[in-house]
């Protein structure tokens, strides 16, 4: 979809949910909308979409020649501001002081505050609630895209786990996971956790020295970029033999996982999803421990809306893409969790990993 | 400085500027009060410092096992939250909700909208207006990892002009200097702006596949990071013999970053050393070229308070540390620019770069 057709359902979409507008900053809102990615700094750059109006872009002074050859650059509005200035009034004069408007979550608070000096606080709403679902439906280009990225995580995985883990540390681990998300399509790395034995128990375990013993199960949950969409990939692995504690915890998290992914179609509300797994998880006496949602939207942010998560009753609509991922940490001792991208299509979901769900042992 | 004595002092801090708290997400004030890094998401994280009653550590309950083991983990309250709860409900009632609260200025709008809902929205204030110097006087460690990145940001300028411009790419000499960083101490880069002949007016110009060609005045501007502490340096240099306009244009902003540098001593306003060096360029007829400020603080953050610019009445104290780099920028034709980082002593400004500050010819 290009970007004129991506702004024009901005303004409609804006203008549906009741907003005089959209504030975005520099963020993947900004990326979507436009092909514009500079770093969010404590200068303010900002689009303003406005149903009734044409978008503009406003920049610091010295970042307009960037701005203006980036992808829409020449097809936008671009007003800059100099240093000494007050770039929140300027705003002020573009958009109604008592309008509710649709704030980008990511733009920082010193920036919100500026902007607050000019208009209503109480009009301001972020975007992730007033129009969660801007880029949760994807388009053809995009759902190839995650595709492309899962299948590469999905290789990335199979690998791994030949390359043989006993008295490797999990920092060794993470590094190759890294070099073969690269050598598997993607073109950045967003994260590696790799937690054993009793580090699986925290679920965003940063990978340390501990070696990894005969025994250990293993949380590997990777994930990197393909071309600015992200992939986001959990198997649980065991060193050796899995006693029968670590099989059975296994299996209800791999139940969970596959009632979840049944439950999607078109219509049935995000938190149904959640209530699936979390039913199963409840039901074994394991309710305590799976202590996070069951899953996060996926596309240019690694979290982004749709969130599959108790209070959200918005309905799945085809083409939303999001992960599934339960989990049990039990603390002290170990973890395990079991992670798919899938989308949403007409029949209900197809996953964009397919790598081994079993509990896999290697050596 | 211990992390102790730096949340005492920033709670003494808090406590002058008529605070009743600072609420502090994932950022480099987290960072720098209690060694915690986590990433900035959706899940609020969030350290609440008040005057008058110890730090709190809010953070979401799958998190919580990261934050008890970074430094000041486990000499902190720490709290989580569960998928499904409002953290900021939770934040609203460890604050008064009528005071006046200090807002990190990264937080996401996402996160102080949802505060908002508890807090008065009138009663927040942005970090770096409330209290500007939370981290702007550097401790002897701190001075330490400045000067040392400086150094080494010096050390890559000096190797890489005896390199060969000629016929190279700027996006060639953009990696070259970025490996030249990480073998002089540097652990990160953070960027490489590399811009040849015209594309030197634009002062953040990102390196392009242009070829740098014979008379070419080139911009380079580079940093990375020391064990989380940045450098940042810009030095033009020309490919052979400069043209007399070139030549001329290079020595008014020399003498502009020279008379700012000058202007710097305890006590002076920091729109002092702007008008310093924004004098020099006015008075030769350029003043409407100079298009930003001359200079901000550096740190943990490239960017940070204090900012050299108009408008910015806060006296200069020694242990400061900001980058003093005016530039002139003709569009269409190219750009000069010229920065070194400096602190602030009891006798005026040290330099932490050295490399040559006049107009190098490079083959």
């Amino acid at each position: 979809m290009s970007y004129e057709e991506r702004l024009r359902r901005a303004r409609a979409t804006a203008d549906e949910a009741g907003l005089a507008g959209l504030l975005l900053p520099p963020s993947p809102d900004l990326v979507y909308l436009t092909g514009y990615d500079p770093p969010p700094l404590e200068r303010l750059t900002l689009l303003i979409v406005r149903p009734a109006d044409d978008p503009v872009l406003v920049v610091p002074e010295l970042e307009r020649p960037r701005a203006l050859d980036s992808p829409m650059g020449r097809r936008l509005e671009v007003v800059g501001w100099r240093d000494g200035e007050d770039p929140y009034e300027l705003v002020g004069r573009m958009v109604p002081a008592a309008a509710k408007l649709g704030v980008g979550d990511r733009m920082w608070a010193s920036h919100l505050l500026g902007l607050q000096r000019f208009l209503d606080a109480g009009g301001l709403v972020a975007t992730s609630t007033a129009v969660p679902l801007l880029r949760a439906v994807k388009d053809s280009d995009e759902l190839g895209l995650l595709e492309l990225a899962g299948r590469g995580a999905d290789e990335a995985f199979e690998e791994v786990v030949g390359l043989g883990f006993l008295g490797t540390t999990e920092a060794e681990i993470g590094e190759r996971l890294a070099a073969l998300l690269r050598e598997h399509a993607h073109d950045g790395v967003n994260f590696t956790i790799v937690g054993s034995g009793p580090n699986g128990a925290s679920p965003h375990h940063e990978p340390t020295d501990r070696r990894i013993g005969p025994g250990d199960p293993v949380v590997l949950d990777f994930g990197g970029r393909v071309r600015g969409y992200c992939s986001d990939i959990t198997r649980t692995i065991v060193i050796g033999r899995p006693t029968p504690e670590i099989r059975e915890v296994h299996d209800i998290v791999r139940e969970a996982q596959e009632a979840a992914y049944r439950a999607v179609r078109p219509g049935v509300p995000a938190e149904e999803v959640d209530r699936a797994a979390r039913g199963i998880i409840e039901a074994a006496g394991y309710g305590e421990s799976f202590i996070h949602r069951t899953g996060h939207g996926i596309g240019l942010e690694e979290h982004e809306p749709p969130y599959i998560v108790r209070g959200n009753a918005d309905p799945l609509q085809p083409g939303m893409c999001f992960s599934i991922e339960p989990g049990i940490y039990l603390e002290g001792r170990f973890g395990v969790r079991i992670e798919d991208i899938v989308a949403v299509t007409d029949r209900g979901a197809v996953r964009f990993n397919e790598a081994p769900r079993e509990l896999v042992e290697v050596v």
